[in-house]
């Protein structure tokens, strides 16, 4: 079966078409700037990438685009929309009303709608793109795949905040955690590669990109995250903060005469590698930038990689031990340094670095020795290919 | 020589007069309610507490009386003023300014009032008691004790935020940390009971009380410590939240319609444990809250335990390893089920929980076996004796 998996922004929506059997990438592509002017990115697996620069007002024409694109005579991959078998969408904010991946029907997407609250950006533009694809295809069964389904196993130690109970009761507010897809897959694979059950396995898994979160996974389930009600929380990241003393806002706003929105904008926009190095939230360009005597960058860098040891030291503590653990996204997959300057704080637990994986980029390797008692991998993510997998067993159960 | 140590609130005032060869307490007491109408609580070491109450309007005649007790024909333990050989006055920040104890001196108090920003409600009544007790005793030498100073040797990586570096440079905002005096007390008294050098140790210590904090001490270093700017960061405390999700303020002033200093009473005063599980801020009316059946409190307690152990396994992650756990303050002192209950994270490190250590209440003593490979260690703290050898230390070099 093919299966078409969405992943749709405010203004953009990334797509590729999967077959399941082969879990081979026929296509792939993204549509930009979707009710600016509208771009559509298109790569079929065995093609050049083309880019074609037309109207896209709403989310519906963009979708209607990429269709015809996968249906087009000379670079289409299908004849057909019937060829396409389910839709998987990813989708960021399912509270906890989901616990897993769910077939989408109208009492479904109203579940979602009632979580736009947890995730004001994001939602909506999710539930957008999946009215879009409804209205173009209706009668292709679609999968909902939730960004915080994964961390719903989470004990209620962990995800509770010292704030008084009713904001829980009556606001939910406590620890979602975001990246469950990320964090699923890698933690399976990790398994796969080290050919124990998952089931036997604590796992700590680094998803650290543009944004990063770190989750703890024991047995196969998420017990911990560093993410939070929002993807604000935890390591500082490209942009974002992370967790800081709360003091701090306050103490922000009365110096730099801002309300809340403000700070909110600093810490989501100005902050995190990129405010700290003045440099850039690229790891890249704060790698070379610190190689030519930027203190700041250097700082940035050590900080990042500081923070990250420090949320895995306190997972091993929340599962009494760790087996193994894993790098992925951009940074995790592409900077062997970070990786390096990570496992450097880790011996203790016995984990022995291997120099050699220091300049492996992107594909499954050992970070760790062979021999080390705990061990580290790198894991290229894939989570299109979890999206399609998770729509795969629903539509077919 | 006789020590005065006074640690100053806003309308209260703590004092012990210490002899500091046999470091014996020669009596003690507190003056509460200055400034309203007024309450002098005075003990002899071997005497029986008194309670006075009595116009006190500034800190100045509340010294005043502490002064005349301590002379007081009857129940007095000094014949002059001349037999105060010195006073240790605790203050709170001391900023970047301050990495030591220092003797106090006019120049030495501006520095002091230059961090006032960074501690508005704590440092302008830490300065009004030292301006009242240098009028009353103008020639006895004093010292300042900051709560900070123990943590100024943090390396830059754990106490820089990831925020827009501007902020440390123009407002100096950055993690400084607080209990600094109890940190350093009872990691050198973990290296006295353990035998060996404290310059070979790596300890973490748990001062748990209605406020908490946790610092990562290697070979005497404070390197990490989980206050931050201002001693509402880290672990979730009687009322205050402990680190949380930044966003969340955005999230609830919005739902609450509050403004930013609204969120913070919240964060600081009605959060926490207390706020968890709506009983109460004492671990004890929560224990027994929960043995009665009450899910929050033991919800609250649970969290508490949880978010330490965390914060402790972050820490030997910080250090690359941990020797050495104490526990200090209120509640580590006295809450043999809470030590319990984080030690059990704490298998993985080499910690071997010694069971019949739950009933010890503030005293020194072993929580972990004797041959456990991690030692675990009950150790009441005294700021106050520390001070005094602070003291000590400054007035006779």
């Amino acid at each position: 079966m093919n299966i078409l998996v969405i992943n749709c922004g405010s203004s953009s929506l990334k797509f590729q078409l999967i077959h399941s059997e082969t879990e081979s990438v026929l296509a792939k592509g993204l549509c930009e700037r979707i009710g600016i002017d509208g771009r559509l990115v298109y790569q079929p697996a065995d093609g050049a990438k083309e880019t074609t620069d037309a109207a896209m007002p709403t989310h519906k024409e963009a979708i209607q685009m990429v269709l015809d694109a996968l249906m087009n005579e000379k670079t289409g991959v299908i004849k057909s929309l019937d060829e396409v078998g389910a839709v998987g969408h990813r989708l960021v904010h399912g509270g906890e009303k989901f616990a897993s991946s769910a077939i989408i029907t109208d009492d479904m997407m109203k579940a979602v709608e009632e979580c736009n609250d947890l995730a004001p950006l994001h939602n909506p533009a999710n539930i957008i793109g999946v009215n879009a694809c409804k209205a173009l295809m209706p009668n292709t069964p679609m999968v909902g795949v939730f960004d915080t389904a994964f961390h719903q196993t989470m004990p209620k130690e962990a995800y509770i905040y010292g704030l008084p109970y009713r904001y829980y009761e009556e606001f939910k507010v406590r620890k979602y955690g975001f990246h469950g897809t990320s964090h699923s897959f890698v933690s399976k694979k990790a398994a796969e590669i080290l050919g124990k059950p998952l089931e036997s396995l604590k796992t700590i898994v680094c998803h650290l990109g543009n944004g990063s979160s770190i989750c703890a996974v024991n047995g196969g389930k998420s017990v911990d995250t560093s993410m939070g009600l929002t993807p604000l929380e935890g390591v500082m990241m490209g942009t974002r903060s992370g967790s800081i003393d709360p003091a701090i806002m306050e103490f922000i706003a009365k110096k730099e005469n801002l309300d809340i929105d403000g700070i909110m904008n600093i810490l989501n926009k100005e902050s995190g590698v990129y405010g700290l190095s003045g440099v850039s939230s690229d790891f890249r360009d704060l790698e070379n930038a610190a190689a030519e005597g930027n203190d700041k960058a250097k700082l940035a860098r050590e900080a990042f990689c500081y923070q990250v040891a420090k949320i895995v030291g306190s997972y091993a503590a929340a599962m009494n031990g760790v087996d193994v653990i894993a790098f992925t996204a951009g940074v995790g997959e592409n900077d062997g340094l970070v990786r390096k300057d990570i496992c450097k704080y880790l011996g203790y637990l016995g984990l022995e670095y291997d120099e050699a994986s220091t300049n492996v980029r992107g594909k499954e390797a050992y970070v760790s020795t062979q021999d080390s008692k705990v061990k580290a991998l790198l894991i290229p993510t894939n989570e299109e290919l979890a999206i399609a997998r998770e729509t795969l067993a629903l539509v077919t159960k």
